[in-house]
């Protein structure tokens, strides 16, 4: 059985997102500074040392993927293509014309519970890589998502968009792994049920 | 100098008290859980053993306080004494009548900066405790706090009162240490100015 796994970087305040987060603006501002953990000495992406590389391969080794349509449209579904694997898109509303082209993208309008059901099924065993607030959000209340990786980074952001909303319920969590390094604290939790 | 350090137990999600949070109702429903981490097998607060104790022995090491007065009027100014030192009070309003009881017990009604200077002073090269939501934001916001040492518990609250509301501008921290226990994730912050 597959393992859904929410990644995502987050302020010790609980904001993903900065103030003005728009399309010509994706992530709000100062949206980056989320994100400077990744970032390696080169520039590049991914291309971290240390204890965090660890995190980043658990990251990178994902069977299917189930992401918000802010996310996706954000950056065109990874031009249709990411590792291979099944894009699953979780929207009430369906797809736009132009994603027709791409064969591993699926929009699933009818609910986060057949979405990452289809997800699931396109991961064997593997893990689902959850992304997005929304997404995280809704597959949380529906009981369908199973841990969380949050990389916490040691910065007030003030304002912009929050990872947790207000639930209609409490949900404990158990802590898997905690990877403790100057540019984030990466915390993985199990959600309990 | 004196170091001024807040101690809050924060849900994943940012809550620092439940719903319902009323003087009936002190820490809003579910609130214990926020602290379950602090109480020994023996019920005893504070008796705790492993990793977690380092923390407690140093929120035990403190020369000064700072607490907002929902605080302290929910424990009436933990009957005027505690550890013995100046408790210091920042409040838009004077004290209740009943407070002049309490020689250890300070009122500053002209802003947090000045209840802060007072409170450092009494600390001599102490440590000043912070206690009280509000009173960290607006000790945030004026530049006036040192250290955050957030104990952050795997739940997902839900609902309630949050730690960290919105903020007028980005603050930058710096990861002092972290204390991983499966109860609590213990993480100590130094404000960046």
């Amino acid at each position: 059985m597959a393992t859904s796994v929410l990644y995502m970087s987050m302020s010790l305040d609980g904001f993903i997102a900065g103030p003005a987060d728009t399309p010509a603006n994706p992530g709000g501002d100062g949206f980056m500074r989320l994100h400077d953990w990744f970032i390696g000495p080169d520039g590049e992406f991914g291309n971290v040392s240390g204890p965090a590389r660890e995190v980043v391969d658990e990251m990178s080794d994902f069977s299917a993927i189930v992401a918000g349509r802010n996310t996706v449209e954000q950056v065109d579904h990874w031009g249709g293509e990411r590792n291979g694997v099944q894009i699953i898109v979780p929207s009430h509303r369906p797809p736009a014309p132009s994603v027709a082209k791409y064969p591993k993208v699926t929009y699933v309008t009818d609910g986060i519970v057949n979405a990452m059901a289809l997800a699931k099924e396109a991961a064997g065993d593997g893990r689902v890589l959850v992304h997005g607030a929304y997404t995280a959000q809704t597959a949380l209340e529906a009981g369908v998502l199973d841990e969380l990786q949050i990389h916490q980074i040691p910065v007030l952001f003030g304002s912009g968009r929050r990872l947790f909303d207000v639930l209609p319920k409490r949900i404990e969590l158990e802590v898997v792994k905690v990877v403790d390094t100057p540019e984030a604290t990466h915390l993985r939790y199990r959600v309990l049920r």
